[in-house]
């Protein structure tokens, strides 16, 4: 049933299966050393086969259910027997219709940020399990942790007749702004502290806070304590990238995710060449903005990838085209660490499952929108 | 049949007929104007109902076939009885037995600029048409027109046996580095000047050449003269975007591609909001570097979009969120013009036809890969 990697058809989108299950293991333990469970985002490879695996670790190695980010998801993973389903977003109020459809065959657990959207969830005659999202210092969504809003809205969440109150929910995402371990640790702390001062003071408040997710990839790999925190989303550390080994959350030989190109021109003379890998294989994400040298992704010095190219990188995308900047032979294949593995995953309606350079599957991403 | 806007699922996108058929009509008539058939680019709606359209209006007033950007297209509009394409790529070697297969039932164009390509073409045994690529100044793909690289593969693909050269084909991307019409026009008459000088270079050295193919939405938009080129293969003007408005393609007026999306979030205080359309919606096209002000996407000041809102824009995206620099309330929907068409409408599998304030149809885009 296996095949080499070098039948596959360019461009093709691989997830190095060994990889993949180490950094599930290795996140797994590391949220049951920090007393967390472990919810991972599945935003980030869309996979049912992976959230398998994912499930298959705990609990209590941790997988408590799964995150999602899109109605979209939510329908694939409850139609593939996951129902238990976060949908980390601000709820958006015309679906809430569908959002009803799904809860009716799975935990679909809301966020929510505003009373406009209590209200919307509310109306619905539905008893959703809602979280509450907090802005732990990233300044996206959520309410502010020192405010008095949180509070209300908490109570009126706490205090719902019909609605279920899960606790309080963060996204640290400044720490994708860490150049190294130590200053996502900090983003981390931030985050936990954020979280655990407001759960005290809705506590001392008389509202009572059931859970505390909390998480991003960068923050899980250097978090020092989630004490006080009971669930963590991290979703990226199934792949890894480029951008994840810039701030130092990973090596680039855990990195699961690659996008195999091939050549197709290379002028004589010149100091490029062009591959069928553009922005429709590896997204416009840029990664980080002190990411040096600057790219839209490193190429792998051999295919078992445990280094990158000094002397190569993709230097511009369009469509279909991605610009490397040295010359390369026409029909040669690279191997493509993109800058944000969420993206260039969701450019694809399929994984190409590899172990070394055999090819044993293809799974389904379910990007449907 | 047809229903309100405000019905859709957010985050949507929308393509207004009226200006989508506007589009086209006036392309086809440049083309005429212009004395060169149109053969437009369906990488960027990826849509049979659009291609329908753009047959419709010609030959004479244009439509001598469809360009494509991928195998997958090739296959989805042979499929909805296209039977005349270009696939304007450098030939991807691996993926010839599919080409053949595809060449089987429609006539694919193919594109080379290598001795490499020439070979695997000429391996396949199959009479394929190919055009020689030719590097109009804009330093992506293609061979100098100035060299005698381009001489030898013409003269190759010219004698062979088994071949049908079909000429000389460019794509002046240099074009969307203009900062205006006159730029823009510039450019076109780079690419214009090169392959006709080419041209006259390779009849002179006995070499036939039967067509001339050029184009780029803001090189056609603006070119005074294509003397000497028989056809172009513009794709962007069928849906317009921001970039081309910065580079004075068109008017916010004809832009016919929005993202529909709703305000999900924004705190008491905040000068910012989220939206639910983020990198999955509208793609990490930065637009052009001197886009004023930097944006990932403008907000139309009302449904009817003719103009843009000056206090509003997409300020930074993540993978389903998107920050609007100003607050707005939570429940409102904005509609959103992307940077890049073409890579925003790849994010959706439909896209809703739009006239006025209704939704007439849903309409698929072939987006699989």
């Amino acid at each position: 049933m296996s095949r080499p990697l070098d039948d596959l058809p360019t461009p093709a989108l691989l997830v190095d299966v060994p990889r993949l299950e180490a950094n599930l293991a290795r996140m797994a333990e590391r949220c049951r050393t920090l007393g967390v469970s472990l919810r991972p985002h599945v935003k980030t490879h869309k996979c049912v086969e992976i959230a398998e695996r994912q499930r298959a670790l705990g609990p209590p190695a941790g997988t408590a259910g799964l995150t999602v980010s899109t109605l979209e998801e939510a329908r694939a993973f409850a139609d593939h027997g996951f129902h238990d389903l976060t949908w980390a977003f601000p709820v958006i109020p015309g679906r809430l219709p569908e959002a009803v459809a799904i809860a009716e065959r799975a935990t679909l657990r809301l966020v929510v940020d505003s009373p406009e959207a209590v209200a919307a969830v509310e109306a619905t005659g539905h008893p959703f399990h809602v979280w509450l999202e907090v802005d732990p210092g990233y300044g996206r969504s959520g309410v502010d942790p020192e405010g008095e809003h949180a509070v209300e809205l908490a109570r009126a969440l706490a205090g719902s007749e019909r609605l279920v109150f899960d606790g309080l929910l963060s996204h640290s995402g400044q720490a994708y702004g860490a150049r190294s371990p130590e200053e996502a640790a900090r983003a981390a702390e931030e985050e936990r502290s954020a979280m655990v001062g407001l759960a005290r003071r809705l506590e001392a408040a008389g509202v009572p806070v059931p859970a505390v997710s909390v998480g991003s990839t960068p923050g899980m790999a250097a978090a020092r304590s989630l004490a006080g925190a009971t669930e963590a989303r991290p979703g990226n550390y199934a792949y890894y990238d480029l951008t994840q080994v810039a701030i130092g959350s990973c090596a680039v030989r855990d990195c699961a995710l690659t996008v195999l190109a091939t050549v197709v021109s290379c002028q004589p003379g010149a100091r490029h060449s062009v591959v069928d890998a553009g922005a429709l294989a590896l997204s416009k994400d840029p990664g980080p903005a002190w990411l040096e040298p600057p790219s839209f992704g490193a190429l792998y010095a051999d295919h078992e990838a445990g280094a990158l190219r000094p002397d190569a990188h993709l230097v511009s995308l369009s469509q279909e085209h991605g610009v490397v900047g040295a010359p390369l032979p026409v029909g040669s294949k690279i191997r493509i660490l993109p800058n944000h593995s969420c993206l260039a995953a969701a450019c694809f309606d399929r994984v190409w499952a590899v172990s070394g350079d055999r090819v044993e599957g293809a799974w389904r991403v379910h990007r449907g929108r």
